[in-house]
């Protein structure tokens, strides 16, 4: 198993991404190579501290690197040297099975949208973030920006790509999924959700528990939200501020230290036929660790042949 | 000045509607009364344990009530003896100059929006909620649930009332206006984001500071937060429910608990020609009592007459 890391993304990077996977190989079985895109030097100085043993993984060098607010597509086309071009390039001509970047969210997007095939039946790719619960597991909300404007069916798709996702990596044995709504009766809603809403009744592949609000977000009334970009983008950013609240008012509580989503690293993009994972900026090691581990699941549980088999069942 | 509350509104009505007239007839001027709508007699038997000065009040009797769940339109058509509906017919009928009600939420819009006239130039108008800062002020958030479906003109609309309202009610000196989006620069967001915004950007009537994100919504970064129905509501419900995860965690933290939406009561309806002010069904003694005094500023400062000439200005 082969998966691909952008050791230039990132806040912290390459010290951060070097540390993540040293780490990450450390409790890793034998048969998974990291493939390191990145500056040679800058990796293999930090690599003195953190070792890696040379047999685990290869070093791809690049000479460009995409800063945080460039133009995605203008920058991904005019630096084909740049860590997360080389990556992608790699990704698309199968030597690596995977691709992991805390660098240009909007440059991440594109290329996984454009680089590599969306998985047949699959109308938008979507990405996720984990929503934190007092019950100590991790709920899942789809989408949080990849698509602002979104029609029903997308909705509908979202459901079944972040059931999958909740099943085979998050472990939930049936996750529910609760459509984010208004109100909680059938009916309620945008004129979005109000047509969501029969789809997702009607679709087999998942468990769906009907509307469920905005305080049901932090709770465990369901598993999976599914929301257009636009709301799910809202959600995620004022989830990420209580901590930085609850910080300022030095609470220390477990559960509110938990809305640090700097641990969490990144969620995947679902619904592209290979997994990508876009980074948080203010990465650490253990989020390059922590992205490294579900890159590994997602190959390991053929999520993307199971995406493949709902969306090819349901045509 | 007469402000007419509906005595049998909300959880714990008709003992803390009766409190909270009592609490803020005490600290009024003499020239304001109040109109009290509901069943007399239980009104009467908790007039005697809270007494107010039978010169500052006049009991309407009502024989009906509308349920928490009752369909809104229906009930208000089959429920004429109920006291909502009374309300609004003193309202419309210019016997009294404010309303106010912890009753059925559907029942109060519907009511706002048909029974009274939209003040000239309105498109559609809108409610509003409180947002709770660090710095001990309350920013405010509209539309956060009457209209889950918006055009690029209400949403500068709402920009206009809101803004009115942060001057004259919330003292704002120049309340800045936010457009809620999914990323800072210009040009980001949904449909509807991308096209109000321009709109907001030429709006005379507002301090525009162009778009804030999720992260922003419990700062200080604007005190006036525009979107759509459905966003709002989605935004109000989480802030309200990271109180009760506050309170489950036994957090009592002073910002935290300002989270405690149940004391601000409720925000009225902003754009009809009337002051209608729907509480939130948990409301208390306290609720009511800022409920009636916000509808006797908005009354004191002809908040109304200068929605209107602002409105008028424009077309």
């Amino acid at each position: 198993m082969n998966i691909a890391l952008d050791m230039m993304g990132g806040d912290f990077a390459p010290l951060e991404t070097v540390k993540g996977a040293a780490a990450f190989l450390q409790s890793a079985e034998q048969d998974i190579h990291l493939t390191l895109i990145g500056d040679e030097e800058q990796i293999r100085t930090h690599l003195i501290e953190y070792p890696i043993p040379e047999n685990r993984f290869a070093i791809v060098p690049s000479t460009q690197v995409i800063g945080m607010h460039e133009h995605p597509t203008r920058a991904l086309k005019e630096k084909p040297e740049s860590s997360i071009a080389i990556g992608f390039k790699l990704l698309a001509a199968g030597n690596t099975e995977a691709f992991i970047s805390a660098g240009n969210t909007g440059a991440m997007m594109v290329g996984a949208l454009f680089s590599i095939k969306t998985i047949e039946g699959v109308l938008r790719p979507t990405i996720g973030a984990y929503m934190p619960r007092e019950d100590g597991t991790l709920g899942l909300l789809v989408d949080v920006g990849l698509n602002a404007d979104c029609k029903p069916e997308n909705l509908n798709q979202f459901a079944t790509l972040g059931s999958l996702y909740a099943k085979h990596i998050l472990n939930f044995e049936n996750p529910s999924v609760g459509l984010v709504n208004l109100g909680e009766e059938e009916g309620k809603g945008n004129l979005l959700a109000q047509a969501a809403y029969p789809l997702l009744k009607e679709n087999k592949f998942i468990n769906f528990i009907g509307n469920v609000e905005g305080r049901d977000l932090l709770d465990t009334k369901s598993d999976v939200f599914v929301c257009d970009g636009f709301t799910g983008n809202v959600i995620l950013k004022m989830a990420e501020s209580i901590y930085d609240i609850a910080r300022r008012r030095n609470i220390d509580d477990e559960h509110f230290n938990r809305f640090n989503f700097e641990q969490y690293g990144g969620v995947p993009v679902l619904g592209v036929s290979r997994p990508v994972i876009i980074g948080h900026g203010i990465s650490h090691a253990t989020a390059f660790s922590n992205m490294i581990r579900i890159a590994q699941r997602m190959l390991e549980t053929d999520l993307m042949g199971k995406i493949k088999d709902s969306f090819t069942t349901e045509g």
